[in-house]
């Protein structure tokens, strides 16, 4: 019988190939989640492309982005996304950072991502920005110093993603499943929020609609028929953890 | 030899897979079928994703939308939207709600979605708006309650198809062959006249073109051509049922 | 050894599913070519998608678009197009009639297509437009009298390429290779068209351009090596016919 | 033990295939590399589609473009492209010419590409344009002309690539790797750039930015990754080189 540390971390590894087979993330990004019996560890792979990533890839880490063991591998540069965010947010208990093509035109415009239609209703009333030139100047952009996790952590506050300008995104969630319906969806919420606008003017959820829908989008009923559906994909594509 | 109803599920699970393999359909939406020999019910999956839904996944219900035989499994919450439909219209035979990128566009910004090319006609003159504000509120935006989906019954009327503000598209049809090319016509129309839009001005069909293209779009030799083709491709992508 | 007719009719096949591969041809549409020994005469499948059509499909019409021998099967109502042409082109020796979703914007707004790159000169100085509405006012837009072939002849003239107000495109060629590049090459130079004209103003081959890119893009070398290219591409995708 | 000019066909096999997989290339175009011993040579393929490149496909050339051994198959015409860059540009060691979909607009429309966020630090600071009227009038826009070639990689200069008017990019790195990172990561940077304009205004990154990030998006860690992915997609799709 696999242990619970096991178990998550073969959910990961779906999680972050099931992301990457669904056109969210690329060669670059990461998803992780909160140790499932040590609340004060996160796992995340070695710093690989998410659609590679196995189980025997995620290692241990403190909310200090430090490795319990170090491994022979080299870890991501901006693991502090994921030990920022965990600090500063109990209730989250994963994390995904991408870079969808459908989202990074907000990212680079600064234009507002509104939940337009029911499943929209996963990113919440609002995705606030985060501009790393406001606190740090010319930098690569990267976020990878402590303090910049900090301040991304603090940018996201209580909601459930936020748009970095000029970068990508960070999406959080209470559960490893929530976090993908919400970067998948999100995603696509952005796309036809993009192609409403450009055919009139665009009529977002109302709060009390976003409230409703968001209770529904991320009940478990939602999440696990979203999550069979993806995993056959994933099966299909031959993508499946070994 | 097989009987009217194992035939009728067998080509109703091919019909929810043929719509999800044209993109039309993704984790969620579904379509459903009238019983074949008893027009006071209507077959209709489990809750799963149409691209996964086997013959042996399809249950049959009431035109109150109640199961003869209540599954083990859970229902789709908004199968409301096929009894409410089959009650008002005795010539509809099959229903398709879904949420295709190309027509949420037109259900997030109200634009009206026209016939602009011959096979564009199978959408009728016309596709009428259903908002769910007008009747009910604020609500999770999904059709739940029989009101709802007698609601948007009315509002479909004697058309082809509806669109659902902030929500998705219901098209129906007198046929399965005919419901599932209507949903990835009409699909096809939407992205053709967003982007002729784009160009300039559109000239869309004119109400005589409407009639004879769409006798044509809906004849059988029509519906049985295209359905070679999409189930050639389901078996190619190894999506056809077991 | 095999007869010219029967190689002629393994291109044809190949050709067919070559353009349907690429995404230019679906459901429906149709690609012809003349009788390799008999001018008088030209090859066609029974009406089927033509990404399905076998050698076994293609039967032998007269310019009248009369089967030699009547087929068990259903016809391609649309035949005039192709006994037309060849009846109006003496130097042309293919037919492709498509639905490209990049060209029917055109079709819908009546832009102008023009060559914007060098691979787009394969579609020549200019494509004129056909409108059905002109001569035969509301019809169900297909073109299936004799006397509306004739008048899409007529359109076409001189042309490499006639698009069809509300309906598709008609692309012939000397040979099948470059009826078959003109039809794939002219659907990505409408793409770049409509994407360079939304970043700003559009600057097109000139005329000596077009003159001395066509004659590269319809070389030999080029439609050999694009061909091997699209027949890798077609055995991969397990679409080569048997 | 393969040696080194064995391992450097090897590696250029699977860098045109890569560049092709990943949607840049397609039929036309092409990939080289200087020698890995003798900096007066260069390696390039034979004329044919760069997927279908394979190691033996592969021969050498003097930087006037002369095939140290006439092979028996035809060559592209327009190899002056590579040794006109390898003889101006010693710190250059791959060079590709493609005619990717997202950047052709740019090519057409003479908008500016910048880099929009941080991956996009790959193009440098600016791509600058270079158009074949200018110094030679009306051609077939192909570079063939060995003065072609040099005026091209004169309007490269000491950029990272160069977009020519109404046919493509070329674009060039110190090693194989940040060739195939450069092309494909400026793809997705165009794309980006066109849509983010679509939303409103942009904010591309600053000069203390491109040079931070670029340092990253160039590094060995970035390039590895990424390559490991597009290599295992191409395992998956069955285009590894035998």
């Amino acid at each position: 019988m696999p242990s619970p540390l096991a178990e998550a971390r073969e959910k990961l590894a779906r999680a972050n190939r099931i992301i990457a087979n669904e056109g969210v993330l690329d060669a670059f990004g990461h998803v992780s989640m909160r140790h499932p019996t040590n609340p004060e560890r996160y796992l995340l792979s070695y710093s690989r492309s998410p659609e590679l990533v196995q189980a025997d890839d995620i290692f241990e880490f403190t909310l200090d982005s430090e490795p319990i063991k170090t491994p022979a591998q080299r870890l991501y540069g901006e693991r502090v996304i994921h030990g920022e965010i965990y600090k500063a947010r109990p209730d989250v208990n994963a994390v995904c950072h991408h870079h969808a093509s459908s989202i990074l035109p907000f990212c680079i415009s600064g234009m507002e991502l509104k939940p337009v239609y029911h499943l929209g209703a996963t990113l919440g009333s609002a995705a606030p920005f985060w501009d790393s030139r406001d606190e740090f100047g010319d930098t690569n952009l990267l976020v990878v110093k402590p303090e910049e996790g900090l301040s991304l952590a603090r940018a996201l506050g209580k909601h459930d993603m936020v748009l970095m300008k000029r970068h990508g995104v960070t999406a959080v969630g209470t559960s490893v499943k929530m976090c993908v319906f919400r970067s998948i969806f999100s995603s696509r919420n952005a796309e036809y929020q993009v192609r409403g606008m450009g055919l009139g003017t665009i009529d977002p959820l109302r709060p009390g609609e976003i409230e409703l829908a968001g209770k529904i989008a991320n009940s478990t009923t939602g999440l696990d028929r979203a999550w069979e559906y993806w995993l056959q994909r994933l099966t299909r594509a031959g993508l499946l953890p070994r």
